[in-house]
């Protein structure tokens, strides 16, 4: 018997390689052993970054961009993608409303929003998408959501009626929510949103105790901001009869959760699960002799939902055999090999600085490709 | 068909790991895959540093030590080896009269002196050994072998009859040689002398031109030890009716490689091909389903003689499947698929300092082979 058929669903690496990248440099390395084979390129993501480059690329798709109101209230240009059958776009908030948008000086999750979070689903909707996949790690922001929901029609009131500033640190003046403008067409289409986390929206396990910290906020911001969504919470039940604060995932990204499960047709999905059916993996893996994954780092926390990992669970649940790749080759990579991953590679040829493996990446996917193709062909031979 | 004989060939990992370590952790990484399969350990050398260590681990002989005379006439404590068969000893010259006994500042190859390698020689004749196999690599000095030969009892005199002093400087002053008082028993024991240069002893290919600059000769030194290696050889020629100067690795070693020749029963043979005859590698392969090599560093040098391209050639010479592991994997790889070796992997598990990774050997090598092994058997299910 012969290997025919190669699948390659590796993530990114991170800041050295796009997934679709690592696809071209794994299939140049097999392609030197099996000339003949068949290479289905299906990049992949987490709902992490590089969630919108995994869909518009597994998926023929256009990354597209626009210019909306980043966390501190600047002009950002933020990226979303039309996925290749035209009805599903896909977004990561951190485009428009990410922490890396801020410098470490200036970050202050009072006043940080996720207005252009709402600005760019507006973009979605406006090209008439039936769905819209979400990705919502990495925010900068702890209004709630309030910020998204505002740029869609929303409107954050005080007792005097007036329109609140942005940012999760007015929020104890919320009064009442006007929802009558609120864009008719978010009752039309479904939001998948990418969420791993099943942090409520408050409470010593919420949005702000546990992640307003690497946001900036001092241990007097987490108190008052964790107050603030409690009361937002409070008025949004009493008005609009929801009750989210305790919905796990609520307080991902500042409680952007629990903004999207008031104010939109919002599911909350896990990030690789969401991946793996709009990459349509699970098709792609069927004829499979061998699937290859890979991402930047591999160690134990690859099982909490990381892409090397959910691929090799879609792969076992059809019997494929699947190999990693991975710049980083971290502790506990032992732990795997019983969720399916059934080895792993690092591709880093010697002692070097991270900042000269960041710009080697294909050469070294693809050399370790290659001489893991070599020992497949090993068994060729037995009989 | 299930892989059940492994042959573990490495060289050592230099200033990580003796070739017997990686041995040890090589097995500890094939056997959690294959608990029940043998392995067979040659811990390989090819000629160079660790050679001793090898061929004493490989044959279950014994470490020794003597205190002898280092280049500059210290003192140092040099190893020898005995092989298990008690009949072989082994030497590495650079444990007596190695450059890297002798600090930057001190380097002087017109006083160093081989004195230390000829005690060496006789402490193995002291023990009554057939045979010893010599390493000559790494070496301080630049006397042609003289030092040596004089610590076995031949004499150096001037045209007063006066014993010249040490050191390749002195030369010039040579007017006859008296080996009179010669260790008899050197006529009676085979030299067998790993030398994998081809250099004169002099001329612009020789012992002084080429190799001379880095033992720490001036342009002046250079020209001075290379007219003494032609006048020495002439007088030995004159004398002794020995004609060494342009026989193929004379210039080893500073001329060690003539001296030997001169004074000893010694053949010149490949270091790699010597290791491989005393270590039985060849009557091991021939169980082996998979021969393991490795080394520090594999790249386009490799096929120069080194151990995996020497384990390479013996395995394939009985159709073998040759897997290395390497500390670093360098440029030019591919050019080794086509000698033998069937697939190299590095070891690294990620961006790492050199200082690091000397550590962590063992551990790095163990998980390498694990993963090796894992997609190995994927072979054993294929029909």
């Amino acid at each position: 018997m012969q290997y025919k058929n190669f699948v390659l669903a590796p993530d990114s690496f991170k800041e050295s390689m796009t997934a679709k990248e690592v696809c071209v440099a794994m299939e140049k390395g097999l392609r030197k052993v099996y000339p003949e084979a068949n290479y289905i390129h299906v990049p992949m993501a987490d709902g992490g970054e590089g969630t919108v480059q995994s869909l518009v690329d597994a998926s023929g798709g256009e990354l597209l961009y626009a210019e909306v109101t980043g966390p501190l209230g600047q002009k950002v240009t933020a990226s979303f993608g039309i996925m290749g059958d035209g009805t599903t776009a896909a977004v990561e908030m951190a485009s428009a409303s990410g922490i890396h948008l801020v410098e470490k000086s200036a970050r202050n999750p009072l006043i940080t929003t996720t207005y252009g979070t709402g600005e760019l689903i507006r973009e979605c909707l406006d090209r008439g998408v039936r769905k819209i996949i979400i990705g919502i790690g990495g925010s900068a922001t702890n209004d709630g959501g309030t910020g998204m929901a505002a740029a869609l029609g929303a409107r954050f009131l005080d007792a005097a009626g007036e329109v609140l500033p942005q940012g999760g640190g007015n929020l104890n003046r919320l009064a009442s929510i006007d929802v009558s403008a609120l864009d008719p067409r978010l009752q039309e289409v479904q939001l998948i949103v990418a969420c791993d986390v099943t942090n409520p929206l408050c409470g010593p396990t919420g949005a702000s105790v546990v992640f307003g910290p690497q946001k900036g906020a001092t241990p007097d911001m987490v108190q008052q901001l964790d107050a603030n969504l409690a009361h937002y919470a409070e008025v949004v039940n009493r008005q609009l009869g929801k009750n989210v604060q305790d919905v796990p995932g609520a307080g991902a990204a500042g409680g952007l959760g629990a903004g999207l499960l008031i104010f939109t047709q919002a599911v909350l999905q896990k990030g690789i699960d969401i991946v793996i059916e709009y990459t349509g993996l699970n098709a792609k893996i069927a004829a499979a002799d061998v699937v290859f994954t890979g991402e930047g780092g591999i160690d134990f926390q690859t099982k909490f939902g990381k892409t090397p990992y959910g691929v090799a669970r879609a792969a076992k649940a059809k019997g494929k055999r699947v190999i990693a790749l991975a710049g980083y080759v971290g502790a506990g990579i032992e732990t795997l090999y019983n969720e399916g991953i059934d080895a792993i590679f690092g591709i880093v040829p010697g002692a070097s600085s991270l900042e000269k493996l960041l710009t080697e990446g294909p050469e070294n996917v693809e050399r370790t490709a290659e001489n893991i193709a070599r020992v497949l062909q090993f068994g060729e031979s037995l009989s």
